[in-house]
């Protein structure tokens, strides 16, 4: 929460109603969250405003996070709402610099649900647990009547283990880092789009959903300085950079030719009219580290499957206020913003 | 999950459907839970059928929870969703016999919903925090289009820190120990029906809500040997004895003149048909303990505020098959069974 005052915030208007923009992950999400969670609960660890809280606990550092899924449909092309579950909460763990351990599952199925669409999604959520290497140990189960909810809603919860003596987050971002993605961008958001809007694609675009904790540690291991570490979801590239660059008060300069978009995930958001640094991944991160290590850690990474296309995307320069702007393959510059509202939906 | 054969489950008939009583706390719940999401993810923490897991991470004990809330309505005499919510997640905890420590917020908002709404759920949840002595830590924002939930869900998760070295659960359960019971019963569901159905009674019922660490604190500081702790939520009393008896095979017994249960609950109960064994309870716990200890037990929990009102209901007999029975008031003797769905959907 560097640079942001929490202590005497601007009230919302008491008739103001919640939007689907509050959860798409934009402008409006982030001033939700601010304006009344934080300012409610106050905690260094939610200031801190990473993925997840760094706790110490009787001398053993562990990472907690959550996140509700209510993407719809339940099944896409490349997965379902259980491997969401598991792999997102694993990777806000792995993005902590965590070796994720142990998960919660709770729950909200809607009355009138087929049992047999509950046990895909169990079935994808155990396969998705054993490949991640974190054990489901502790679960709920609610009802809610038919039109109070919509087919499944699951909540997961994780814990994972800081083995590493670096602090990984956004207070270590420092001018002259490297920022590198661990691969192509878009697959996510554009496959459940195509679902919704009934579209076929020649070779279909399947979701990038998968976790990223081998990427991480492979990291970790060969001693790279990891400064900071954040997965591509809900808003997508645009969004967490920004997030980066304003807590930071630091700009992130981005080379566009350098980014990775999949010739496929390129035709379709030209059809769908989206912008790929604004597209959810599920299986895709940044990483912030010294320009000096960049070279071996883009080798690291590729030598991971998961994150076999990472890229030098740009730096961090020591201008303010905080932005991240884009140089584009013409060679003219613009300020990537975040977006106020959402691109999609539940996509998560 | 002693006494359970979880190898060859009875499968579900596939085009069975999710009924509200899936998630009434009763018999079908538990067969949901058992078929479906314990058949699939086979943890020994998760059939040690806790109301948490305990967990060891690095030589530290660990009790890890969680827990969804779809409350209806979202206000209600003595609380709201977000008392519920914090309260719940403490509780489960400690009936882990862990100090609880950090908690996790997940929620699904309703578009449409009013923010004001959302701020005083919020407050709340803070309130319940600091008076549970917790910290929330971590969090996640989702919204989902109108008519797809209702209002606000919240799921909470939770870590707490296990200091006692006993090993406190269902399989410690023990023929000769005395069932304690920590307060008046059925305060809960009664306020949650009676806003419902309109009534007004003379006294406003209010729910029991309340965090329970403090007695179970001093219950094991006093050195009193407690064998279980359960938390009388979903199902009631009535529901969590026969998940104990049925899993160890013992039969509970209990004296229904010792059951407290205050005579406007009594009244009301009467008047919407409901039986106080099976109404939810928010703040109110069984404990096993040796028979021996019952008196001292009594003692300590009624010099703690919320378990002022603590009274020995029964004993752990040696008798087989696993079964909960009353002693009624004119001396006969009747099997109190899990109820198949439930008498109150969306209590918690």
């Amino acid at each position: 929460m560097s640079g942001f005052e929490l202590s005497c915030p601007v009230p919302l208007p008491t008739e103001e109603r919640i939007l689907l923009a509050h959860g798409g992950g934009g402008r409006l999400m982030h001033e939700l969250i601010e304006r009344v969670f934080l300012a409610a609960f106050r905690d260094p660890a939610l200031e801190a405003r990473h993925d997840g809280a760094a706790l110490e606990v009787d001398g053993v550092r562990l990472a907690f996070t959550t996140d509700s899924y209510v993407v719809r449909p339940l099944f896409f092309p490349g997965g379902t709402i259980g491997e969401l579950a598991v792999n997102g909460t694993v990777n806000d763990l792995a993005m902590c610099g965590a070796r994720p351990l142990y998960l919660s599952a709770g729950f909200i199925l809607e009355e009138g649900l087929p049992l047999e669409t509950l046990r895909r999604v169990i079935e994808a959520m155990r396969q998705a647990a054993q490949r991640a290497g974190v054990r489901l140990v502790t679960g709920d189960t609610k009802v809610v009547d038919q039109g109070h909810g919509d087919g499944i809603f699951i909540n997961t919860a994780g814990i994972g283990l800081i083995e590493s003596p670096l602090a990984i987050g956004p207070q270590r971002v420092a001018p002259g880092d490297a920022v590198l993605v661990s691969g192509d961008l878009g697959a996510h958001g554009v496959a459940i789009l195509s679902v919704r809007e009934g579209l076929e694609f020649e070779s279909p675009i399947l979701s990038d959903t998968a976790p990223l904790w081998e990427p991480v540690e492979a990291l970790l291991r060969a001693g790279i300085e990891v400064h900071c570490l954040r997965d591509l979801t809900r808003g997508g590239l645009a969004s967490a950079l920004n997030e980066i660059a304003q807590a930071r008060g630091l700009v992130i300069s981005l080379e566009e030719a350098a980014i990775p978009v999949s010739e496929p995930v390129k035709g379709a958001c030209e059809i769908l009219g989206l912008d790929p640094l604004y597209v959810a991944n599920e299986g895709r991160f940044v990483a912030f580290l010294p320009a000096s290590q960049a070279e071996r850690a883009i080798e690291i990474l590729r030598s991971v499957p998961v994150s076999s296309g990472a890229a030098r995307i740009g730096s961090v320069l020591e201008e303010a206020p905080g932005a991240v702007v884009l140089r584009s393959r013409v060679g003219g510059r613009r300020v990537v913003d975040m977006l106020s509202g959402e691109q999609l939906p539940r996509i998560c």
